[in-house]
């Protein structure tokens, strides 16, 4: 690239605590060096791009106020989007579009920052750039609460939410102990192939309580009647118990276990109940415990915005992987993704590398079954090891009177090329 | 009292994650003086002490460590209890067995921490040793998350409550603005009665979102149509918007709406569908916006428990509430609360007082009507100024690994008279 072009960044797939710090790095390191020319943020992700939904970030951050404000802001600040590029002919006419985008407004170098479905997507565009002999790169920036990526140790928003469900599945043991009566509470957590973040929920013993009693991970199949056993032996003998189970638990017969508490609301809409008070109605049909205190907590979209309590390695890591992907990016690496390699857990020391998308797209990494124990109802040692280091240090939060701060971006501001 | 007399403590009614600061002030006072003997726990309330399930706190709070801990535990612990005294003849029997028990313990203190039952019962019991000339003195804690104790500017345990709600609720309206399609979020907020807690969700606003975009209390009779109209109206103009809804809110008729909400479980059972889930339903049904995205958000009993976020404000104002009802009972005076009296908002100032028990026993302190605004759907600047001061500062949490550590005493343990 003799002159010096733009880039462009967007994010995409679901939100996480730590994703407005991976664009922080980027935007940093872009704006801090003189290889690049305009920082250009799409607003919503493909489908915005696409749209021209162009805003200059060159203008909107200003300050470094603005930098660690946006990196402690939870979800994607550019918006995002679950557009997917079609495939085939259809596809083709989108490639050429985006071409045509990024020739208007100079863009040399473009940046992907989201999930699985996201390194697709980044990973089709370098692909054409590369087979059309275009000079643009395009890196993807790893981002997903499931740490469901194949080609690196854990994914950048991992660390967060696994510290939120952390320490609320413990908060909520020391809740359901209070009274004198048998109970339990089921907590929810999202991961719908993979059990990554369910499994987090174990690190709550580290705080001194004996919760989660069971930990249920989408990666084997969920027997009803053990559970309601395992559940039953444990509450009689303990009195209260904590049951930590991912959303996404299927019956041996493939079908989803959230699918059978549906229940029809107040207009007939068939609502999904959820896995956690299926679980819930199912203890209290046929545990044969008469009163019998349950209650079903669904962390919902709190497990991933929960900035508040970001893990403060998870952040340090997630703005290092963007910065990384400006670097490889200047470098002429396309068709990357920025990885993280561990190589050692105690202490605890990574290194950072690339991977080739061709080999992370659309590839999901599960939990190893080896790494489940007890019957399907625990986790092991090496799975607690593995996950302790990512939920350390206290983010140091921006906030103003005991509450936060967050940055947004204006997204009316959209800017033409050349602006 | 001639001699040294020993003291009992216990807890009751909801947790809250400030309750423990209470009980750590009450406890240090009196083991850093010489006035107070012993220092008995009763484990589950007063349905523990009339079972004599004491434990010595002496004996298990050792280091100034434990007592940091506690303060930062949630959640009663030492349990609590939903026990309440009878009335009359059978009353008076558990007044005489309480009163056997304490003289067994050569107790002179007895101190209950709990919200407006707990009240009641700590105002009764005082009242039985005046008028049996019992040189006994029973003093109250106060505590809830609810905030609707009379007599006191704001209640233990609220602060931290309002201040997980309304960061909470400001990280959910980040998530639910990141796609551009039309979306709702309604998250449900403890308070049947009282709507302090929900009303605390506007703090939302300072972190620099517009959520929550409606807010209800359960004050005012809540009109469905209403509803659907406004929300309806504000979504097709800002495209997605978070409302805050309190558990407690009913139809002019009386009826709660979490009960229009109910639907049957695979078991047949008749779950209460929660208010959140009842206005989704609503709104799916009739806001007549295709393709809205919808998302109910109870925050269950995290909002009571999420010790990893309490207001340091709270946790100071909690511990002198502790260490205030012990100078309060060591100078004789029983049958009374302590109370907060606010001195001013900005700066914000306060000073302690003791309220008599039989003023603030099952009295009901709930939202001033005029403190809610837009036809019931929004607060005033009046009540954002009451609540700013509480929700301030942050706890110093004792985190290791990232992840809180927690005070447990061993319930186990209990003793006897001379132990």
């Amino acid at each position: 690239m003799a002159d010096k072009k733009n880039m462009v960044i967007a994010q995409s797939g679901g939100p996480s605590s730590a994703i407005n710090a991976s664009i922080a790095g980027a935007i940093s390191r872009a704006m801090a060096a003189g290889e690049i020319g305009k920082v250009y943020g799409a607003v919503n992700g493909m489908q915005g791009f696409l749209d021209r939904k162009l805003i200059s970030i060159s203008d909107q951050i200003t300050t470094s106020d603005d930098i660690d404000t946006l990196i402690h802001t939870p979800a994607q600040a550019l918006g995002s989007s679950r557009y997917k590029i079609p495939k085939g002919v259809e596809g083709d006419a989108v490639f050429a579009r985006i071409l045509e985008i990024l020739k208007e407004y100079d863009i040399g170098y473009f940046f992907y920052n989201g999930g699985n479905d996201s390194m697709d997507t980044v990973c089709r565009v370098a692909n054409y750039f590369k087979e059309h002999g275009e000079d643009i790169v395009a890196v993807g920036i790893p981002k997903t609460i499931d740490n469901d990526l194949a080609e690196t140790d854990h994914t950048p928003g991992f660390g967060s939410a696994a510290r939120y469900v952390a320490a609320s599945v413990a908060e909520v043991y020391l809740d359901t102990i209070v009274y004198p009566l048998p109970a339990v509470t089921i907590v929810e957590v999202m991961g719908r192939n993979a059990g990554w973040l369910t499994a987090a929920s174990v690190l709550a013993r580290d705080t001194g309580v004996p919760a989660p009693h069971l930990i249920y991970l989408p990666e084997l199949p969920f027997d009803p009647d053990d559970f309601v056993a395992r559940a039953a032996e444990l509450i009689r003998k303990e009195g209260q118990i904590v049951v930590a189970v991912s959303e996404g638990i299927k019956y041996a017969d493939g079908t989803y276990i959230a699918d059978t508490g549906a229940a029809e609301d107040m207009f007939g809409h068939k609502t999904l109940g959820g896995v956690a008070s299926a679980l819930e109605s199912l203890l209290k049909g046929k545990s044969g415990i008469s009163g019998l205190k349950s209650r079903a907590i669904m962390f919902s979209t709190l497990q991933r915005a929960a900035a508040h309590y970001a893990s403060a390695t998870d952040l340090s890591e997630s703005y290092e992987c963007g910065r990384r992907a400006v670097e490889a990016a200047l470098a002429g690496r396309s068709g990357v993704m920025i990885t993280i390699q561990r190589e050692s857990s105690e202490p605890y020391l990574i290194r950072y590398a690339e991977g080739a998308l061709d080999n992370i797209a659309n590839e999901e990494k599960t939990v190893p079954l080896e790494w489940i124990s007890d019957g399907g109802t625990n986790v092991s040692q090496e799975m607690v090891d593995y996950l302790r280091p990512l939920v350390r240090g206290e983010a140091a939060e921006t906030h103003v009177g005991g509450l936060p701060r967050f940055f947004r971006f204006d997204w009316t501001k959209t800017v033409g090329p050349g602006e």
